[in-house]
């Protein structure tokens, strides 16, 4: 139980697409993540993608729409909602997750996510 | 569902200690708040309380500590560990209770939370 400073945490690695945990809130994974390039579209059948962009640019592409969204800003993707997030150039992002949730809502891309 | 840009949440009020919801995220209330001064002691017995400080210094006391959090620093207590907010001068923060949860653990001090 302590501070958790998200730029120090994000210093820490510099890969892309491989979130890391760095808190817990009731049975949910707070995360810190790189983005750059594309993601695989996918969904999440039982739950709720939350997005927060800390640094950079990301678009968001959701069903048959693309969000836009700068540091200080938040999207909600709904369960079961097809999306895809991408980034031009290098994006630092919070994201929430319950914990054990694949990437990409498919088992077999799921990726061991570690806490630092 | 669409984007949440926080500062501008934050500019739609002027209130302290009175948290705005701004997205839901899996029965979640996703909220924005401005603190200043000091809030009463409490406790959650149900839920883990999230704070993540967008602006401003948060003096967080928890148990028998003080944490300080700024910008981009988050801090989740324990469910049922007494905690107490304080902020010496305006500090804008972003919040994550579960739907329903009252301010401060006792119903009677709850508050209805306003969508923005």
């Amino acid at each position: 139980m302590k501070v958790v400073n998200l730029a120090e945490k994000l210093s820490m690695f510099d890969t892309h697409w491989d979130p890391k945990v760095v808190a817990a809130y009731n049975g949910n994974d707070i995360m810190v993540v790189k983005f750059q390039g594309d993601f695989p579209f996918h969904d999440h059948p039982d739950t709720d993608d939350f997005f927060l962009v800390i640094e950079g640019e990301v678009l968001l592409d959701v069903g048959d729409e693309t969000h836009v969204l700068g540091p200080g800003e938040l999207f909600v993707v709904p369960k079961g909602l097809r999306h895809r997030p991408r980034a031009e150039r290098e994006a630092k992002v919070l994201l929430i997750e319950p914990q054990g949730t694949p990437n990409t809502g498919d088992a077999e891309t799921a990726s061991a996510k570690a806490y630092i």
